[in-house]
């Protein structure tokens, strides 16, 4: 696999780049993460997203814990370079960890914010911690 | 209209939260670009997507000078309340500044990257700077 383009991205003064992830049969946008040079390439490695978290300081799997991984069908970065997108098959389902299919579940509407899905797991059950 | 979820939302440290632009009919994501309080505030007043320029250190709305401005037809945020979604009609059928449709026209593929569609308008002809 050609992965020289990945010395090509412009990664913050963090080293990181937004990573959005979208359904690849509709498009959903069902969240976005961070990624490092490394959690990239080892997305690219094993076709599974990894991301680095901000707030945790640590590399993660995408359902290393639920099950629900997300396996990569394409990848493609802007004209920028500097925001990364991947087109995933969501595994279970659901990619929020509030049990929601996509992580874009509040809409902001004119009266104010609304829930527009229901959650399609109970957290509380795939979540140990 | 209520806006006082915006005071929710978790801005980063230099005050900003990216903002996907996703077209309303189809779903394909067209760019990422940066909001602060206020360009988000004024794209709630407007109904037109305004950024801040990390780049340039300066506010500018989405087809300022190329007349393709995006008509805002719906706003998410996520569940970590620092990301935004917005789901917007593109006038002018492109958001890059390269003339594609979407600024992720390339696609990083096994063999290197690719460019997945061609320009629907010559950017020489609409930016005169």
């Amino acid at each position: 696999m050609d992965t020289g383009w990945v010395d090509s991205l412009k990664f913050d003064p963090n080293g990181l780049v937004p990573a959005i992830i979208q359904d690849h049969r509709d498009g959903e946008v069902l969240m976005v993460a961070w990624m490092n040079r490394d959690s990239l390439l080892d997305t690219l490695r094993t076709g599974k997203t990894h991301f680095w978290s901000r707030s945790r300081g640590k590399y993660w799997m995408k359902g290393e814990e639920s099950g629900n991984v997300q396996n990569v069908r394409s990848v493609y970065f802007d004209c920028d370079r500097d925001v990364l997108l991947f087109k995933v098959e969501q595994v279970g389902g659901a990619a929020c960890h509030t049990g929601h299919r996509s992580c874009f579940f509040t809409e902001a509407t004119g009266e104010g914010p609304r829930e527009t899905a229901a959650p399609v797991f109970d957290p509380a059950k795939v979540y140990k911690r």
